[in-house]
């Protein structure tokens, strides 16, 4: 079969390979159908993920059919069509039992990281009957493809840890893919507004078509001044890193109301300042989190009821024959616009 | 009437004020029977805290009788014992409302800051009939005192928002008052273990004492190391921040297990370290807290069925006549092994 | 003044009154501007409601000006605009601190009931500083005489108590002003279905919408059969009760689902059975409450941006001097397709 | 093997059957140590389970050492000690993932019910790794046989749902096995006062010594009269019941104070009346369950931890020849003061 395989920082090829066979009873192989890339695969690419070495077949996300299934998994038969989960969860250890999925001791984020991942023909996925989703009548495919990680990180991460209710004030700090999931995910609660700040207009213009009540372009702009101008002075109840710098996470700090949630969503290669000399007394929260994927089965019903639309998040579609051009278009989104691609295998 | 007042930093001097009266009709004016001294009254005499200004009457802590209220008072009459809140609330504005009285627009921790304190005769409480409570029979007037400030403040900002739960593990870095009322208060919850770190072998000893599974001194100890092997290297599911310097909040870090909680007590005078670029991905939140007093009734339930006992936190008396020596003895708490000090006025 | 007295079962009339006066600090006078009529006070006429003596002016509604207040009110002036809520709270009481309005000491419902109320040119509200809210911006008047009592009722003892989540399902039981409140407000949190039942395809109709996903009517449908075949077998997620009969109680026992939560808004006068020896084993909650008012600040952000729009409960408009054709056609709802009526003063 | 088969209404006997063998990859065979008998276990002999049928092996507690594993079992291996929950769970369904362990698809309560249990010399036990636990160190045996059900169903049903705080006030209606397993729970939280209700002086003279504030005779006093003096007359904020009839419900309903919590424990036959005319204002909430063992590792933490010590429980000890013994000393229970029997098998 045909794969896409890290081979080293900066390096990356469509390989042959074996097609991949079940090696744990609790174990299926399943046919790609639609893939796409994260910003992790850039990171991975970037060299910044050791536990990623060369020679993995990259990608977490994606669609297919069941081809086989190991002897443990009642929940899935050969045919099945389902949605991969990025995180792999045993539901046996005390992490799954808890809902902390990401910390699962036999698996987590290990697809396309530790263990072949979905950019490829097929993907022997490890755990299958608490890994796999059965796909719902009536929701298209390439939707199905945002629930493998974005929409559930952005919710997680970013809406839930946010606490984010009706009524309330929220900012989204960075207005790329995971941003734009948060602040589609968001509108469940129906808060009263959603301030998108990002550097670029283009991007705040996408926020505003998903909902985005305001948005500030923090190039030009004194973010946090404009945030405490358009909140009555008081700053926003939830506050959502979605970048993974310090900046940002000090610009968060900065809007943050007292009483309120700081939710980060970024992935940070830096330590950051926190300002407790000043935030001590102001009864925040700050959260962490690593997508869990248990709100999976929720969206999904959310998806089918069509309380959120995940298509908006797509912008390019590419054939397997052209991943590399995917890769492309994904990496240039500056210029290309993009936010997610479908890789149709 | 007498009056400890603050004269600037490093000075203070007991002094003849007039007898306060009542300004507002939400107003009471109590006669002090008991009071105590803060860590953070020293922290006003080092001149740390600008809203403090010379001439002020320290003290924001005691129990008291009332000697006359203003028109609008509906609870408290005079003659009527009442414990004092730390932190006034009018019961109105939006902060008071969702619970929050440290935010309290026209209260919050005012007394004996911008207002005139309890370490005198008299003191002037706004808000009376939200910042009183009436004392239940059967209470001694000392353990009410420490329900002031430092048992609700080591509850609401250690216990409850670090979500100690039974079986959990806890540490607590820092055994000084605040960390022992942490202590005292996390047993509410039955946690399995709740291991004490500090620099002071006298401390940790009354913290044994008080209930402490396990002690660290760090001066000697690695602290972090010591904490993973009791905790299967796990970590702990609550780390309480009793200090307030930057080295305790990054220990809190190293402590803390994934999905655990970070209690931030402290006072903090400068930014510290997040390593954000570690804990993004571990799931945990990091929570600050001015102490509300919302669980004082709650509180006084608990000391009168004596499932806590608040005179464990007193180590010296005073009569009002010696609060310099009484200052003395709690700024010497290092040799003089003082926790809490009592003042009879 | 003219007001609208309650003379005894089936019996009332426009009087002239004295206008009220201030008679603790505490209180405000309000020149009424809208009014409207609520169930309740159709209970009241019926002889229904034992604390609400003949002599009492109805009402707890409405929005107005303040027109005088007393020495202790420091929220409001004359001249300000205030929507006036049911609940009369006074901040103070163990029960308001800990958010239960309904049960303040001093307060709750008594409004046209146990003191006179709204359907007057003025009224004395008690506790004005915490019953009384300001209008923002931006918000029509009518609008807001639905946050008085209807909206925060379905909200808080519908949507709130039952748990309403996004994807989850729920039914409503009684397709009236209050049910419809309940649906309303339960799209706050994009729950995948909304079943509504009722015996009047009109109300239905309007149901539809309002943005029920289904609805059933009772009169000649199984209804229990018929949202067990809409929720796959399983029941609803939420069951919410909005008539106050026995039948519908034991309805919504008949369509929750393991898990789930019957949240009860009807007002009941009879006992109901309670099938235990089939739900003792259903992990399920069933919960009652007479509204807190506590969700007005946050129901006041969601109209003002335009989360809800309350107007669409309003289908007829009257002056205060047909009144008695205000009542008449709010009791002849089945025909007149009234749910609330706007009275202006 | 010996096994006690249940063999019709009134009827039981040791019988020698065959050893059970795996039957699914997931199963687990494990020698039982030691077991004991439940109040389900003299339903089922009244013939009131209907899912139990004769031929039925009884028995759902226990603890042992697993004899064989399936093929799909990864945290088990011949040799482990084990405790056996009372509840199987595959955790993968919907219910296992939202923790409602008691409503798995194809487990929940089986053992000694749908299939072969635990009162014999040996049990196959399904969905082995998320229904047994490892035994930690330094807990005995007999202890842990309480953790198989009666502690979890207290502690779940009755002190979670109960949503049990410290300060709080607690009645439990029923002071046999069940009712002292939510009395020695309930004391994780430290309510402020623990009212024990029951027909029998003797069995309140053991709430006494595990803790309980108060009890009450409801054969001579009036206890609804009775709670309301102790608690100052409002009632409890969290009323259990703990036998399973008509009446004790009533009185549930009778002693919760508003705002308060009913947490229903007891297998109820009857449908009850529910004073809603009343109770629609109160802002109650009423929970039922059946235990789930979500809190089996929290529990054995805290027994581990020296919080709780089960081995009160237990005041008779037969060997598996006597176990027809044990069922006469248990059945006799008012005569014989049994509360748990442990059977050494």
């Amino acid at each position: 079969m045909r794969a896409l395989v890290y081979l080293g920082p900066g390096q990356k090829a469509v390989e042959e390979r074996d097609k991949p066979i079940i090696q744990s009873p609790g174990d299926a192989v399943v046919r790609i159908v639609k893939t796409t890339i994260c910003g992790t695969d850039l990171h991975i690419l970037k060299g910044d993920v050791p536990t990623c070495t060369p020679g993995r077949v990259l990608g977490h996300e994606g669609v297919g059919i069941v081809d086989s299934v190991g002897a443990a998994v009642t929940g899935f038969k050969p045919g099945d069509r389902v949605l991969i989960s990025c995180i792999s969860s045993c539901g046996k250890c005390d992490y799954c039992r808890r809902g902390m999925y990401s910390h699962c001791t036999t698996g987590g984020w290990i697809l396309g990281n530790e263990i072949d991942g979905t950019q490829a023909e097929y993907v022997r996925t490890p755990h299958a009957d608490t890994s796999l989703y059965r796909i719902p009548d009536g929701i298209e495919e390439d939707a199905l493809v945002m629930l493998s990680d974005i929409l559930p990180t952005g919710f997680e991460c970013g809406v839930l840890n946010g606490k984010i209710a009706p009524g309330s004030t929220v900012a989204i700090v960075g207005s790329g893919p995971i941003g734009l999931a948060a602040l589609l995910t968001a509108q469940f609660y129906s808060p009263a507004q959603i301030i998108m700040i990002d550097l670029d207009d283009n991007r705040l213009e996408v926020a505003r078509a998903f909902g985005a009540t305001d948005t500030i372009n923090s190039t030009n702009e004194k973010a946090a001044e404009k945030v405490k101008s358009l909140t009555g002075g008081l700053g926003v109840d939830t506050a959502i890193e979605a970048v993974g710098v310090p900046d940002t996470f000090v610009l968060c700090q900065n809007i943050v109301a007292a009483g309120g949630v700081i939710a980060n969503v970024g992935v940070h290669g830096h330590k950051v300042d926190l300002h407790l000399e000043r935030l001590w007394a102001q009864n925040i929260a700050i959260t962490t989190r690593l997508v869990d994927t248990v709100t999976t089965p929720m969206l999904l019903k959310t998806v089918q009821a069509k309380k959120i639309d995940p298509l908006r998040l797509i912008t390019h579609r590419f054939s397997f024959d052209r991943i590399m051009d995917a890769y492309q278009t994904f990496t240039d989104a500056a210029k290309t616009r993009a936010l997610k691609v479908i890789i149709s295998v």
